[in-house]
């Protein structure tokens, strides 16, 4: 087991990473001072993990419930969430009953929304199960639920007091979850290291047949980046924008085709194509680079091609960005691989990789 | 015009305080900083306030909106937040529009949790228009909504860039609001200076007719008082409890007749007068320090009987209060007037206030 820390001052906290983590008790135990424990998971996920998180949890004799709810990037809306507080209420759940998020990023969002917001605030841990949420969703603190106009709209920053992310969880993920979560994994590397993004390259294959030792590796490295990113700016002032590289594009893919047509890591995987042709087309990056980041995108076997939506509505959709200001929307875009910065660009210049990349 | 600082280090805010406060632009002015404002109002503030707020803003030259909404506690609940969401996302809010809060608390508390999760935060300014928003709810940072199962159980502490306390407000308030928010003021002087009580029991009738000069003193004495429990415990560890005198029974008796039914400060009203009986009973408070309390509360206009809902009931109904730790009540009890203590009770003592009580 790898442990990596985010140093947030009184609120840091510790992301454990490795093989056959749920099971272990002395992972959780420092973090649940109350009586009660309230697991939040979905309904793929608790028959597969459910089971053992709460073996794990029993030796600290608390009493512990589960909410279920459906699968999917779908159902994160207030509905949803509600559900949560329904379930937290009716077991009487107090200020330091501790909140346990079982599942991937969409799970992740809506359970730390749901901490942040219950009494003002309360307890909790993430378990994150996919590659998505261990490398991306479970550092930073973001969370959040969607609105029919835009997504994460609604939502808090609060920190985990812990991240207990599973390697061993990652090998049953599905083919398509586990290629949405290399798009994170593609992007940590492209933003801030062009040596991960070289041994990204040459281990594609093993990360894509969850090789434990390569997926530990770019789990681990996607955590520290992120993390001193993050600890350089908690509440997303300036710095921090640059992880949305790809997500401006991906963003409007997502609410473009409706939430849950693409996953979130497949229309980021497109998002990094789109923001790298216009990297190339305002004079940042060399077309060799944009090549070779089109090539680990579509290696991890993700969408190297946007949908028709439309300009018009691709740009409508990214003016609700949430780096937008007074309706001019701000691209992150790359001057090389490592080194990206947060930009406006000409109308026709976005224009023009729209049309090039549908 | 008066000014009290609220120190939170770098969540520090002025509380101006004076008559015909809404028309200065220049207190406005250093908080609005981004392109547009969205005035969040009610059905009964925006013909008084509404035009008055538009043309103090007008001078800055921003993008203004304002989002109307129905009055009454009865409305602070998800469906009427999402509105405020809606109208944003709507008017392509971005994370530099300014929320202002125009009206009483129910309009201060969603407001403040609408500004603290949109786009996970953006800048808003109270403007408290009855008395109970002006010494309470725009002190402290606590903002949210109810719930079916309880009250203010979604929320976030949240602190606004500055509260502007227009004292001729509160000359159109209905006689009922302004003895609503005396409730507030009552409690703030209880738990924390007997002196203040004194000028409270001596000057009651000039804040029953409204006098500006009297308002003035008392709304400075409140924000003061509680400017300074809320520095020393932003986030209700330990002594802002205390804050909380007469509103473990209040709270009890809002959501056991249901919301809207009788308003928040007449339940505490009446909740301090139950919690003054249950410190006599429980050997703390003297009976003639008890006889006082309950006299000025009844010169207050508020009630001092308590409705009839059941022992059992209640103590259902207090359980889940916010204090509450594993079913276990916690009771803000009086040692004297200005000094409060937090603590459990024999449940037949309790049981014995909700006789005498009702």
């Amino acid at each position: 087991m790898i442990t990596v820390s985010v140093d947030l001052g009184e609120r840091s906290y510790p992301i454990h990473i490795g093989p056959d983590l749920i099971g272990r008790t002395e992972l959780f135990a420092p973090h649940i001072t109350g009586a009660s424990v309230m697991i939040v998971t979905n309904t793929t996920v608790e028959p597969l993990y459910g089971a053992k998180l709460r073996a794990a949890l029993a030796p600290l004799g608390k009493d512990v419930s589960t909410v279920v709810l459906p699968d999917g990037e779908s159902h994160k809306h207030w509905e949803t969430l509600n559900r949560i507080f329904d379930g937290l209420l009716e077991s009487r759940a107090d200020r330091k009953t501790t909140l346990i998020a079982l599942g991937g990023g969409v799970i992740g969002d809506m359970t730390g929304f749901a901490a942040a917001c219950y009494m003002r605030g309360v307890p909790f841990i993430q378990v994150p199960t996919t590659l998505l949420s261990q490398v991306d969703s479970s550092v930073g603190g973001k969370t959040g639920i969607n609105h029919p106009l835009g997504k994460n709209m609604i939502g808090a920053f609060y920190q985990p007091l812990a991240v207990v992310a599973d390697i061993g969880a990652l090998g049953t993920l599905p083919e398509r979850e586990l290629a949405a979560g290399m798009a994170e994994v593609i992007k940590t590397a492209v933003i801030a290291d062009a040596e991960f993004f070289e041994w990204i390259e040459a281990n594609m294959d093993a990360l894509n047949r969850c090789d434990e030792g390569a997926l530990a590796h770019a789990v681990k490295r996607c955590c520290e980046i992120k993390a001193s990113v993050v600890a350089a700016d908690e509440r997303e002032g300036g710095l921090r924008a640059i992880l949305n590289f790809g997500h401006t594009f991906g963003h409007a893919i997502e609410a473009g085709l409706g939430y849950g047509q693409w996953l979130h890591g497949e229309a980021v995987g497109c998002g990094m194509a789109m923001a790298a042709d216009l990297s190339v087309r305002t004079g940042r990056l060399d077309e060799a680079a944009r090549r070779r980041l089109v090539a680990v995108v579509a290696a991890a076997r993700l969408p190297v091609r946007a949908p028709q939506l439309g300009d018009d509505r691709y740009i409508e959709l990214m003016k609700v960005d949430k780096k937008a200001e007074a309706g001019r929307i701000k691209f992150v875009l790359l001057e090389r691989i490592g080194q990206p910065c947060v930009t406006g660009v000409p109308a026709d210049m976005l224009r023009a990789t729209l049309a090039a990349s549908v």
